[in-house]
């Protein structure tokens, strides 16, 4: 055991701890979820590149020494491995801003620099977790700084998931693009289209947005750094700022730039509502798809029916042979969970006060899971889902035949009362379109036939072209 | 014109104004939604109850005299009638936690007392908006005693519309009682119900809801009359605040009761959080049930078609004949402003600060609409869905003789495994299932046969009884 | 009277009416919220920019004759003017689609084309509500094209009240550029800012708000104007799509492009949820900068005290003398109200099904809603409260002189614990921070005092440069 | 390793391990979230009551024979203990409305229960997981069973927490009853109260709370346990449904009744949205009594200061003795969070289709993190915070004695105007509210400092007493 000390009293640690008295306070007040910062690889290594960008502009500044600078990016770059994730104890979900976490950081990278230099743990004389590792730093510039870094990583997952997903739809699309089928609204039959175009219709709004969500990423690149405690830059030495951004563009790969009012930039965490809210665009659409594709492949006999989803496993504890659709299930599940990570972003969002909004781990952690549990369930849906539906191709030709929605195609010849009627008395005596405008003495039966040949009527001007 | 002052200075208002000066004054403050609290109508009338009770408290108390007390009653009776709606004209969107809405009856009502006892409008030394009609109250109890009154009201219209539509579940399901078809989980076939059965349970989820709202009600009934501005009842005489809570309870019907802490009564909104999540369980609901008809009632050639709803309007300006399910989708509609609403609430709620929840208003409004729109819904689904609801029986019963779902029935003779065999088998080939059990060599067709009487199988122990 | 009739039946629709018999079948069906289209402005101008472009392109490519499309363009711009309003008769809250609103639409259009051209109302033979008004559309291209219009104006309005709000904060940052105050982190006293900082981050936070607000009217650019029914152009005429929405673009002076995928385009409602997300995005910034100015402003004797709104009316029904912050409440509310109609959304666009929407009239009024109470929200917190606000410099003043939080200013010279344990003395025994750092021995009072100029303490470097 | 097969073909799994090859199947398919079921302890013990319930059902009634029932009796009382934890593998988000959850139960008993008998494992022909340990259940009606007795014990955590922190508030309020402060509203001062007052009111909040969570908790008794797959009890033999019922009561010590109509009770999970919707009330109280600690505590120079919070850790990286409320802040976030998962809930619910709602695994998961999650927040609260809240009685008299708002106390002797007018020009002129009284010769000094003896003026009819 160690110890260390801090304004409340002394704490024994145990000798192997990287993390400092700092975390184990927390550790005691935020008992909440168990689930601890461990858990977020990707605020981990942002971490480690904000760390290693502040070492180096404290260098280049003045502001610690060479043996510091050198022993504190070495430690960045093994916390970025995620060799140290174990030691990052504290909850995720926190008080404090972030202040915790930050600490946490500051202390294991304090003491892997100082093991690094061969220093023992707690050596803090040497290397200090707040006068060298959060030299020129407050929580307030650097944790939102983390939680960009890690987001922006936790997108580009996400954007890979969804552009698998939208391949597959695209192929499925391919394989189906001559598949004639009813069209529905509002539950309705409708006028016809080919199931190729349905699918492309979901791998349309896939990519619509991907590129939002592309678009939004770049929202989180404007960062506070050197803005210190409220914006102002105090204790932060004269230029420092535009230093360790750039310094943190490099080491992370990322394109941040410093923000234009750094006030601003620390009090308002707007940029995380921005980016839920596109979460949660992504996620109502995600489950509406999955929603259609439970009704289309609803059945086997006394469904919808156009399509059959792969059998994943077996559907029922009581029911023999019967499949259901349980990966768009669980997808919308992901996606219900994500709308809900928004309801409680919005609330944290909006609870911020004066120069800072302490509620920053939630929006974290909230993004975190939305993030991740996405693009977990895009691949799931892809790979044991999408890849291996099949047509149900004899059933769809039997309903276009026997469709009264074609009529609709005729209401550029003879009007939309017409058409009506015609609609309405063949759905009344059951039968064929082409015998009801017949008998109602609107159209020969042949000249119907010919008009509506099926394979031109999913475009527009077919029937006028005739 | 005449002219009224407050402490900014004096304000022209017309003759016929029965509203003063602070009324005026919050006009111009909140002009954000354009609708005025006379599109309250219930609110009103437990405002007129709410001064009426603190008139009578203030005679019994010697607070105000008995011309005062008479007048003001007789112009409380007035406004509950409605005649005096227009004179409300405060937005219902407002700041100052219902001060102007307060305020705004205050002056309506000595107005009204004025003129009664034969005084001109603004006579205020006769009847003084506050020190008479106010006397002895705050718009922080009186405000959300009011509130709370007219929700109240609002819950006894959505109490009826609700049974009214789950009488027309009942008598639907009564109509269906002996409709075989085969039930769905997760969207595919399970096992055999009656369509009754179905119906029933529409009514037995609303008889639920009714049950739960009518509870909930009663927790509006705790009222802070008496506690004034923060609980601790300054301004107001002893023992005024149980004579103003009796006299509050013969007025309005409503048997309200003091609240046993005034000071936590006056800071805490949490039943209007309850009352609304009531009415969102009540929303997610109806919204459930409402897609359940819109799903049956999907085709009519390529859709679910177990049931026809009435047709109510053309479906589509373009496809003739189509009819839509137009009636459901407006439930749901209704039902998701709902569930908005308790997003709204929530965040008013938790807003709340020290002494006062300052956002009242907003729960007031919020929750006006969410009862009169839930209301609406109900009705129209009752009058123009539910009732001419149709069963398709001709579908219902070909389903019935083909589905493999039977075999479930047999778990309790032959296994899960087996019987698992013969659907997978029945599924592959298209053959019924007696046949292929005796493919099989699992069971005679004759003896399948006699043991699956489809109408024993909708109540447990069938199979085995056998 | 006269008699309209459909497939349901004959009706009597008033002489005046220019709206027809299946706005009257819509009105019985939907009486949810007693609020009609006709407070829609936004909405309705949007329907006649769309019927015009589409009559010029049917006309262009020989759907309608000459006379009928001037007739419906003259309609056009008599509707857009806003002189028939009132005959937009259907309620905001309505199953369908929006088929109710379009059918109204092309209702009152037709009637007012035939008015012009001397015909009475109803005589469609010449012009038809579906077969020329409607001509070569669907309620599912007009109404969500329309809706995508209506909602940009209303964003045009938003930006407009925003930048106003803006600039009011701008001036009073520059009023308050030298008055130096503590800022607060967490609500404990942090280190110096100026007013003057603190009233430019506010202007800042909304100027982030416009921005990303333009960019996302972009979004609503994308139509799908000749899709109709499903997005294949059914019923269209080739070339189309391409004319009409060119026109549509010239008249509406809204640069309005064909979707790429006009299936996905007619299916997914993803960019009202986009939007509804970034109304939210203001909403909780708007709603925190509130938050602040109540805080800023506690008190008079028992606050915070840091600014004085203007006083816009009595505060209290009973406290004499109290003004409250009655205009960052109101605007509070319209956020929260606008946070609600973002769930309401939510649920509405994750419910769409296979082709269609039906649910777009409660997105609709939703986003109308929201747009115009946040716009009326940033215009009375304009005009009725920044523009009036004062700074306390006397409590002001006396604080910075007093404050422990200036030691923070010393840790790149002693290090952050000595500047701890300087703050923690202090605090401890009510002494300035010079004479203790004098009692511990750590620097002399003149010293520190040389230091801890003030008014250098607001930007990075300060004490280093020293 | 062990082989095991289904319908989708064979599988090998470890030889120690206790679920099959279901949960197999689910472990691939739902890779979500990384967390399993094992992090739901109430849920397993939960279903371990349900499953040993339903064997001595079956037993009873001659599903099963004595060596089974008795050996899967004994495995749920293993599994009860928590020793088979880590064997409950399938992840916490799941699609397929419990059935992998189910399945994996089944698997784990059936396993233990033939170790049980010196059989090994997978020898399901002496004890299957589906013909035995499901015997006459379906996952549709032992998983919502399961789920409610969660939720029911999960409840029963949060009650004792929610009554300790009340307990803490109490002391503190007596602690508080002899000091005087001015109470706010709308963040303005108001009129006097005591602190002990205030305390008492946080204490009567969550005293309702817990009422209303109690009573509610009632609500989860009504179980639809012998329903089977959906509501008709097909599979289990007549009779079963009453005993198994009253088994499950007898072993879980919950006062479980049978549903009245087991439909209705199969598909409708209003019961998690009410559930839900008590937690978010109880979140958006503990919430709004955070931000008042939040409020009451800050400062400690430039803030409101009426108390001051225990120091838990150091509030800034860099800022020197600052101590953040940091307790608060984690019980909003953990509040936060359950309005999320509310939201999430609420979209769950509204989600369910015909005769089974796919999505109440999401509901079990949200509910089990909103009870453990708020539970340990009012424990870290009551014991880290409340228990070390400290008056700061030197501020607090000093504000009593120079503040306005005792002339509210007058309204009854002079009238709400004349109060008004003192109030005024106290503040205008900074003087004290006697000498402007006597100034404006409203009063004399000497009478209205006899009258304004603080220590009256917390209950009703204090002035006009004297």
């Amino acid at each position: 055991m160690r110890q260390e000390s801090d304004f409340l009293g002394s704490k024994d640690l145990p000798d192997t701890a990287y993390w400092g008295v700092h975390a184990a306070r927390a550790v005691e007040n935020f008992p909440i979820t168990g689930h601890s910062v461990a858990q977020m690889p990707h605020l981990i290594r942002a971490f480690a590149y904000v760390k290693k960008a502040a070492a180096a502009a404290n260098l280049s500044l003045g502001t610690i020494n060479a043996q510091q600078a050198q022993a504190i990016a070495q430690a960045c770059d093994d916390v970025a491995t995620g060799m140290l994730d174990a030691h990052f104890v504290v909850d995720v979900l926190q008080g404090g801003a972030g202040t915790s976490t930050n600490m946490n950081a500051n202390e294991v990278i304090a003491n892997r620099a100082l093991e690094i230099i061969g220093q023992p743990k707690g050596a803090y004389d040497v290397i200090h977790p707040n006068d060298h590792v959060n030299a020129s730093q407050s929580t307030n510039d650097t944790y939102p700084t983390a939680v960009k870094l890690a987001t922006y990583f936790g997108i580009q997952d996400l954007l890979a998931a969804l552009a698998a997903l939208r391949g597959a739809f695209q192929v499925k699309a391919e394989e189906f693009k001559n598949i004639l089928k009813i069209g529905r609204t509002q539950l309705q039959d409708a006028v016809p289209m080919t199931l190729g175009q349905e699918f492309t219709a979901f791998a349309s709004m896939i990519a619509a947005d991907e590129k939002r969500l592309r678009e939004s990423a770049s929202l989180l690149c404007e960062i506070n750094m050197g803005g210190t405690a409220i914006g102002t830059g105090i204790n932060a030495p004269v230029g420092y700022a535009d230093v360790v951004t750039a310094k943190l563009a490099e080491f992370s790969g990322v394109p941040v730039v410093k923000a234009e009012d750094m006030i601003a930039a620390t009090a308002d965490t707007g940029v995380f509502a921005d980016i839920s809210g596109i979460l949660k665009r992504i996620a109502v659409k995600l489950s509406k798809i999955s929603n259609d594709l439970r009704l289309l492949s609803s059945g086997p006999q006394a469904g919808v029916g156009d399509i059959k989803l792969p059998a994943r496993q077996a559907g029922s504890s009581i029911m023999p042979g019967k499949v259901n659709p349980v990966i768009p299930e669980v997808v919308s599940i992901a996606c219900f969970e994500a709308i809900g990570n928004d309801a409680a972003i919005t609330m944290a969002v909006e609870a911020g006060q004066l120069q800072l909004n302490a509620f920053e781990p939630l929006m974290a952690w909230a993004l975190h899971k939305s993030l991740r549990h996405l693009a977990a369930a895009c691949r799931t849906l892809q790979v044991h889902c999408v890849e291996g539906i099949e047509a149900n191709t004899v059933l769809l030709d039997a309903r276009i035949n026997e469709s009264v929605t074609l009529v609709t195609a005729l209401n550029p010849l003879i009007g939309y009362e017409k058409a009506a009627k015609i609609a309405k008395a063949a759905i009344a005596t059951g039968k064929p379109i082409a015998q009801v405008a017949e008998d109602l003495g609107i159209m020969s039966r042949e000249k119907m036939q010919a008009l509506l040949v099926v394979d031109t009527l999913t475009a527009p001007g077919a029937l006028r072209a005739s």
